[in-house]
């Protein structure tokens, strides 16, 4: 690829040119708002001036209700070879595109999953797509060489391509996207209502669930409708399950009524049911993927010690979080058989293979008797181990205190 | 205060308890689980043995509907001069402590709005709370050694105290706590149903408007009992919203049928209402409460030039997000009179007034002109300006093009 058009130079489409830009493409900027497009163009995104012949791939990136009309203009006049978008709807674009668009077979969806809260082409960053995914969505007309041309974009993006049907990603983004905006914007709108002092005790996990609501309310507003049907297919479950959560919740707020333990399973069962939805999400932290190692190593109970011996595996790159405990019992533990007999600590850290052994190395030079474990079954299990309350089953580490 | 009590050695209990060690406090830990207890002093919390004396405070960390009865037993046998507790619902504690407790004057009901998704002693931090409000209600029985003792825990822990009264606390961690830990467990619970590539198109703000649902389930059923009657009113009033934002949303599904302008309008004012409700939630961000300068500075249009100007003021400590930047229209601009007159932009930076002098340094020395605003309105018309979409009116610099 040798040249591209952007046309829509905001976040998106203005980190997109920044992006390819870098490998030595030559990016032609145009916005509805010249000044948009001469902005990107001072960023150093490319030119504001439009191309002389027909560039290799043209990259719409529009809301969705206008990336048709937008597409059928392009073609119209031969901008491109090939043509792709980045809106985060992908049905409607593309029933547009093959009913309205010159040459449909030389148009593919695309989807890049990255955005920030700040929107236009101050925002933009050329990393902004790098290790995310980058939905693609061939219609039954795409050709190959609008395929080609659009994976070779999502590589000098550095984003993975995954490519699925445009019914199936409206389908995902409504439930990972664009429902979670809308219920973020129900629950941000309680705190316009009430006393002045609700929103003091707002805390991170309140900033956090409601962030996604700040977006611009125009574009939204054009992007929920464009999804219209799928969104409206889950936001029936969820009221659904509202309907069953507001009557448990009235049974548990009459004290001494019936109820009361229906209403504490519905609620528990939720609870039970969103931690085990949130363990679907895959971990795209850093190091979060690589295989996983046990390390073992044995404390003595002093005070203090503890604290030490994590301070010493954060040296190595292991974190408290990665840790968890399990105890020696005091004189006369579970078993009886305690007697007099010494106590500690077996903590165990979960660490990336490479991490392990540094650690085994800084805590045996702190004078600990730490172990590899590698070979104690899956690293399915040890995930499951260290993804629950930190002080597991009591063992008894036969060590004296020292 | 020189003694402390923490019954409760999970991550509060043993972050209040590592706050205050560091002031000099001796502090007594016990738990239900002695191995818990023990973990704590092993990380410098304190002594897992028991006092022998009644100790000045005692914190009790246990969930909600555990405060009172813990608090009956701990003022049976004299464990402590005065008493508090750090339970995320108040209304119940006080009523039982107000019905049970041998000395009801002698306690404080509290609750510190810090927290994080691990649980457990490992997980804990003597800097939680830093910064951290932390509300206090006092009974109409608490007394003033009770009251004071409380505000200096909270001092010690370097927090904020603020006083409220118990039901007014629980309304509003409904709002601000408890249903939106609800809704992200019922958007999570989503991602179990439906395909399996669902969650592969989880983006960082799913991540996050679901992160709050991943906490312990049995303690967050007893908090959501614990304060029943609060949330039930408020997911009222969601299910209220969302009975009018589906049948908008399946209007807006029907490609050319009625209803999709009032469709919009719902939708759109929904957002809206979100957006306004989110700037309500005060910005803790370090610096966010400084005093808000405004500098102003011409820059040429030639590519690049404006990421040479941010990344110069980057180098100051002004951040690209504190920039919006307006345009000199080109040849032609709005006003008719342009002609093929110069073109450039007009870029001001929302700083705290201490960054302003040195970004105006750094910028002078790079070569641009760089004018301090700071007497032109009000710092909150500064926030707004800031605060929306980066490309704003556009106006004439007057400076030609270099």
């Amino acid at each position: 690829m040798r040249t591209m058009a952007v046309i829509g130079t905001g976040l998106i489409g203005t980190s997109v040119a920044l992006a390819v830009a870098r490998h030595g493409v030559t990016v032609f900027l145009a916005d509805r708002d010249p000044a948009a497009a001469r902005t990107a163009a001072a960023l150093g995104a490319g030119t504001a001036d439009p191309p002389a012949d027909p560039v290799d791939l043209a990259v719409i990136a529009v809301p969705p209700s206008q990336v048709g009309a937008v597409l059928a203009e392009a073609q119209d006049r031969g901008l491109a070879e090939t043509y792709t978008d980045v809106a985060s709807v992908k049905a409607g674009p593309e029933r547009d595109a093959l009913s309205h668009a010159p040459d449909p077979h030389r148009y593919i969806g695309g989807h890049p999953l990255a955005g920030r809260e700040r929107s236009g082409p101050l925002a933009a960053r050329a990393n902004l797509f790098r290790g995310r995914n980058w939905v693609l969505t061939p219609s039954r007309l795409t050709s190959d060489d609008a395929f080609d041309r659009a994976l070779e974009l999502v590589a000098l993006c550095d984003a993975v391509p995954v490519v699925m049907r445009s019914q199936e990603h409206d389908a995902a983004v409504a439930v990972t996207s664009h429902v979670p905006h809308l219920m973020a914007s129900l629950m941000a709108a309680r705190l316009c209502e009430g006393p002045a002092d609700v929103p003091s005790l707002a805390g991170q996990g309140l900033r956090d669930a409601t962030r996604i609501a700040g977006g611009d309310s125009r574009l939204w507003g054009d992007i929920l409708q464009a999804n219209a049907p799928a969104i409206a297919c889950v936001l029936k479950d969820l009221h659904t399950d509202l309907s069953r959560l507001v009557p448990a919740l009235d049974a548990l707020a009459r004290p001494g009524g019936g109820g009361r333990d229906d209403g504490m399973r519905t609620l528990v069962d939720l609870l039970d049911r969103g931690i085990s939805g949130l363990a679907e999400i895959p971990d795209t932290r850093p190091g979060a993927t690589g295989r996983a190692s046990r390390v073992r190593v044995a404390v003595a109970e002093r005070p203090g010690e503890l604290a030490r011996l994590l301070a010493a595996a954060a040296e190595a790159g292991a974190a408290a979080d990665d840790a968890c405990v399990e105890s020696a019992g005091p004189a006369g533990g579970a078993d009886g058989a305690g007697g007099a007999a010494a106590s500690g600590f077996v903590v165990r850290f979960g660490v990336p293979t490479r991490t392990a052994e540094r650690l085994v190395a800084v805590l045996d030079a702190g004078g600990w008797d730490a172990v590899r474990e590698d070979h104690r079954g899956s690293d399915d299990a040890l995930d499951h181990d260290l993804d629950g309350v930190l002080l597991t089953d009591t063992v008894r580490s036969g060590r004296r205190p020292q």
